[in-house]
């Protein structure tokens, strides 16, 4: 509904574009806070926006649509591969792993993962921000497999697990004090192409 | 103190093991019920018990020692490698990864990951049911090193990360529901035994 308010225009962008970053902004503010997604609500969200609950309505039908655009936004696109080499490109998508650029998302982030489990509601808000991921990293395995760079058998979900595994619990769980992280995509990208077993 | 009370004994184990017994239960009970641990208290687990405050503190100094035997009697001894190849034990390992024998730990540890960032003491609670199961794996990839099995240059720690991390992130995060899970510790032992290179 961008444009369309009946309230006369600021200069720059439209009023109500700045209404929906506001809004946005107030929903990960909370979430980043401690609210979980269960608890938080359209009235505090908009009492933290400044605006009133008939704006956030106008534009999502539901919690469930605004915390999925929210939780998007604070993600991000995940990054583009060059094409150039399999190798190159799994350390792009794997160092981008856990990585955020908003720093909310390192309180966010954790506490999703249970609260994704309790209803299927929570659990496709959770799915919608990690498939987009998923897909870019499935479709320079499937290449690699074309092009004969990796092997014909290879199981491409159970390798994005094993591609993907090491950085999250790295990241997102702190799992081990004593794992240096410098250079950990390289690190799993290429200890996973050679394998561990001496020959 | 177990014997020292100065109750009568009945029949079976000591009164003063029954009521520790009973005590970590409630802990375990009431953390699966939602507690976290930074809010779950002494009066609440010893109300729930049914025992005096007095009986936990003769047996524990504090809520931190309390949650640390509960946490390691909710997971258990890591499973004792049997020794004749790296591949089986390895196997062994990683199939005890996010494995939790008592119903309760799936709903506990998910949420322990979010609050073990929070403070160094809850993060050593964290530590405490990880660090026993990482030494073992560790042991099994030293043993591989020094028999010639495995490289000698292979980094530990990061291989470690490469084990565990797509069982914790599939059986704890529930992270890509397109993953078969059937046999997925042998095939993530034996892709990175191999690698994925095509040859």
């Amino acid at each position: 509904m961008t444009g369309t308010t009946d309230a006369p225009r600021s200069p720059g962008r439209p009023r109500s574009t700045r209404a929906a970053e506001a809004i946005i902004e107030a929903t990960l503010d909370l979430l980043a806070e401690g609210s979980t997604i269960e608890a938080i609500s359209i009235e505090a969200i908009a009492a933290r926006a400044g605006v009133g609950k008939a704006t956030i309505y106008r534009r999502w039908p539901g919690k469930g649509a605004l915390l999925h655009d929210a939780l998007r936004t604070l993600k991000g696109a995940p990054p583009q591969p060059v094409g150039r080499s399999v190798r190159e490109d799994l350390i792009l998508l794997v160092g981008a792993v856990g990585h955020n650029l908003d720093p909310r998302a390192a309180k966010i982030m954790p506490c999703l993962v249970p609260e994704a489990q309790r209803s299927p509601e929570h659990y496709a808000l959770y799915q919608n921000i990690i498939e987009p991921r998923r897909a870019a990293m499935r479709e320079v395995l499937r290449r690699g497999i074309r092009a004969g760079e990796l092997r014909a058998d290879l199981d491409v979900e159970v390798t994005m697990a094993m591609l993907t595994g090491p950085m999250l619990i790295q990241r997102v769980m702190n799992w081990n004090p004593d794992l240096d992280e410098a250079g950990l995509p390289e690190k799993v990208v290429d200890g996973l192409l050679a394998g561990i077993r001496a020959r």
